[in-house]
């Protein structure tokens, strides 16, 4: 491509709304411009690396078998009633009615429609597994779209659905789209890391999410520091302290803390360090058969926080979790929120590990501004029901035993699910097995973002100059940068030549024929981040060479005009040998 | 790919609801499946066409240097509010609010879009021509979808827009962009015409058309016997009768006309040929500058049909096209449509050229039940306006002086517009032209049905087995089918062979290795429509050869198993010399 005839778009200024680095440098190289909140259009120079990103995705999954296929964005709302989700969904999903008034939405993601389809073709156990994907542009309604593609409301998505007759085939299938995911990332050049993942609430029984490590991420992903264990914080275990409790040494005794109301305040009244105290959330129990719902208690170690997924997740708790009101904790419990402990609660309790294990602990005295210290489980409160609770912390033990945890923020880029027959059970999806007989298919699926998956590449490979593509998905390979050309047929006719020969041998080449300054193509590039520099000059020609400067390189190199090919051969991973 | 790892949903009973061959065809080769009105999934079958043809379409719009880009799905309200379309545009329209409430759509196309985007992204008149194309799907909200994805909701259309300084560098873009369609159309095989259109309520000063020719087009194609005049019949001008009007030779007489109502009971009822006759059409005349809008007539040859698009581009007459009701008419005219003549008319006239060349002809007397006789234009009502305003009709003569008019049915699947500064005006799309000053620019913009392509092929690429595609876009281009090799390794083994040997030579090869009868294999590969076959046995085997049959063969042939890829070679057009 010749730049004179291409849209660089490049910007100096940082824009002002653009909090993350991915999406100041998608801004400022040209890459993307917003139409609306969580909507971008795709500038060519973009377009050119989510390209590149849709057919590594394409490659491997067909590698792995799955069949590429198109569903339409647009989808009824009558299958999304079948499955249960058209009242669950909630204000993610974008809804419209047609001229004729029926309601459809523009599809999230796809399980109904697939299993609809699926339904109808597939009538054997013979024709299973399969394994359908499509990359599509998908909707989420985002109430809060940010970072720039990161987190659009309109991206684009590798979907994958597999049927099966069986949960062993169905765990077959997951292990070899775990491995393809993993070639993927593998191809795109990212740091990312499968971890241990909740199902959440597109069901099922096991996941694992793929994330690109970047602090910029808005997942805590956690590692063991001595074993391969990973895990999203929301699913990772937080393993019950080692040894027996305490013995209790205190006699329980209330004390007053007039106007402490938090953690940090009482601690701090009562000059005792936080890990000694426990703090008790009511939240809202699951509904009991006749409908009603009651309050439950969590109580956790002052200086830990509560894993709403893990306690959502609880029999007796209800989900999504809802904390109560302070109108309803002063109806059950007669105090403020700032005052309540277990002791005495009337309500039901269930403690975390770590809080059970303390002895000796201050809590609320469930009157206002009191505590109780030196308070003991089984002596002073009864224990009846211990669960994990909370977020693990750095320095934790790791659950398999090895090592202790580290935590770093995470980009979701992928998430495999075995959705059992959640979908395929609520819309009758079945086949014959072997004896005929019809059975309920077995489902997983898989997703890529395949939009996202540019910003997170940027997250990771950028300077202060720009970014740094890896040549996988760089727009460009290489950058020939001519200088003065405009003034000097010999530059002119050997950047020509050049870019012939260059695309001759396959490089994806972007010819800067711009009549700019050296600095201004110079910076542009930089900034594109283009892996492969060559500059020619009258100077550099005179001397039979050109300069050659890889992005990460601190210092330019002469190469002779008829080694350059060999050159690149030789620097670009892609090619070389 | 190995067809028993593959999902062929071939179908042996045509749909009932397929109207047409490509929709019956479609579906029976397993290429699509309908989940909603107008809403359909791509199988893998068809997905593999669609993604060929897509190619092809961007290699040649790459090759224009045209420049590609991915704007969003959903559109804001607000722009279409600017350019004055989201009032205008009607039922087509999917509309919809998003979780704030706010306005947006599905884009069925995307002027605006691009409008808003260069005129932030492009300042000055060096910058430009650009032109800028995405390959996206779409959404129109048809009344009445039908015939598969020929006329469906949700559609991939090819859309470009390029932008100019002035209309001479719109005109050199229009004739680049008429090429390359011409070459898109080229390589895609199709039987196509490139035909003058009307411009439509998407506005601008010139158009063409592409149309597949096909007995189920929708669209009235019109061509000269002796020369490249090609039009919609939309925009195909009828040229006034040769000569001067023959003398009146009747005088004017009122006869009875009792009960007859239409032109041909009239003619059969006075036994006259109905193009004696005249008919005289009332619609809605153009709103006055005071809001008031009356009535005009429209008056023809019985035997002629009035050309809608050319009556409501006429001044005076509202646009869209409006007939008037049978109460308006009574209460304006004093008889019913059935008795209406031009002479004596209390409204506004305007006179068709091949009606205008009448004389002694036959009208309604504006009297219920009553026709005039030997009327004559000047001596018995004045002539005051003559216009085009009928459908041309086969032997009529071609507007450009050469041969006469032949009429085909068509489907559009491309169309180019000159939009001259319809949406750069109303949304102040600048640049500053080389003496600084702000000029609005000049725009064309250009689509590609690419689904629809898909279907248009069929219709002319098939046989009463099934599709025949062109090597260019069959979803594979030879299918190797083994016979009964469940029992013969040797025949597996030939298979395997064979499918490696053809893929290393760059063919889409679809071994069916299923493990079915040879009449079904033969009988879904014909149905699909693969161009090449090859039949392996271990009847053939013992010879040393295989058997070749193109889908168009009338006769099988043995080719030695030695010769083969030389042979494919050979025969397929894509790589034959």
């Amino acid at each position: 491509m010749r730049a004179s005839r291409y849209l660089i778009a490049t910007q100096k200024e940082t824009p002002a709304d653009a909090e993350v680095i991915s999406h100041q440098l998608m801004l400022r190289a040209g890459m993307i411009r917003k139409l609306a909140a969580g909507l971008y259009t795709w500038l060519p120079m973009g377009l050119r690396v989510l390209r590149k990103v849709e057919r590594i995705v394409r490659e491997e999954m067909d590698r792995s078998g799955a069949q590429e296929v198109l569903m339409p964005a647009v989808q009824p709302a009558e299958l999304w009633q079948e499955s249960g989700r058209w009242e669950q969904y909630g204000g993610e999903l974008l809804r419209m009615n047609d001229r004729h008034g029926r309601e459809f939405c523009f599809g999230p993601t796809h399980e109904e429609v697939i299993t609809d389809l699926v339904r109808n073709e597939l009538k054997s156990y013979k024709e299973l597994p399969a394994n359908f994907y499509q990359i599509q542009t998908k909707f989420r309604d985002e109430r809060r779209p940010r970072f720039g593609v990161m987190r659009a409301r309109e991206f684009i998505m590798k979907d994958a659905y597999s049927f099966h007759l069986n949960s062993e085939s169905l765990d077959e299938t997951y292990q070899v789209m775990h491995r393809t995911y993993c070639a993927i990332f593998d191809r795109l050049g990212l740091d990312y890391r499968p971890v241990q993942a909740d199902s959440g609430a597109i069901g099922g029984s096991a996941s694992h999410e793929f994330h690109v490590l970047a602090s910029s991420g808005e997942d805590d992903i956690v590692f063991s520091t001595d074993s391969d264990y990973a895990a999203n914080i929301e699913k990772a275990e937080a393993v019950a302290p080692a040894g027996d409790r305490p013995a209790a040494t205190e006699p329980m005794a209330e004390v007053a803390t007039p106007d402490q109301r938090t953690i940090d305040a009482v601690a701090n009244f009562l000059k005792v360090d936080a890990t000694r105290t426990v703090k008790t959330l009511i939240v809202r129990a699951e509904a009991a058969d006749d409908g009603e719902t009651g309050l439950v208690a969590l109580v956790l170690r002052g200086d830990h926080t509560l894993n709403e997924i893990k306690a959502e997740n609880l029999a007796g708790v209800a989900e999504p979790l809802t904390m109560a009101t302070d109108e309803e904790i002063e109806q059950a419990v007669g105090c403020k929120p700032g005052s309540i402990g277990p002791v005495n609660l009337p309500l039901p309790v269930i403690v975390d590990r770590s809080a059970a294990h303390l002895a000796d602990f201050i809590c609320g005295a469930n009157r206002e501004g009191y505590h109780l210290t030196g308070v003991n489980w089984e002596r002073d409160v009864p224990l009846a029901r211990v669960e994990d609770l909370r977020n693990v912390v750095e320095g934790d033990p790791s659950p398999d035993g090895r090592g202790t945890l580290e935590i770093r923020r995470g980009i979701e880029v992928g998430h495999i699910f075995k959705l059992g027959n959640k979908y395929s059970k609520a819309m009758n999806a079945t086949v014959l097995d072997e004896h005929g007989k019809a059975v309920i298919m077995e489902m997983g699926c898989y997703g890529v973002g395949v939009s996202r998956i540019v910003a997170s590449s940027i997250e990771q490979n950028h300077d202060d100059r720009g970014i740094i593509w890896p040549d996988a998905i760089a727009p460009f390979e290489v950058a020939i940068v001519t200088l003065n050309a405009h003034k000097s047929p010999e530059v002119q006719e050997a950047g020509d030549r050049l870019y012939d020969q260059l695309r001759q041998a396959g490089f994806d080449v972007l010819l800067d024929d711009r009549n700019e300054r050296p600095g201004v193509k110079f910076a542009d590039m930089e900034l594109i981040g283009i892996p492969h520099r060559v500059v020619i000059s009258d100077r550099g020609l005179a001397a039979g060479t050109l300069e050659y400067k890889g992005r990460q390189d601190a210092d330019k190199q002469d190469v002779a005009v008829e080694d350059i090919l060999p050159f690149l051969i030789k620097a670009s991973p892609r090619r070389g040998l």
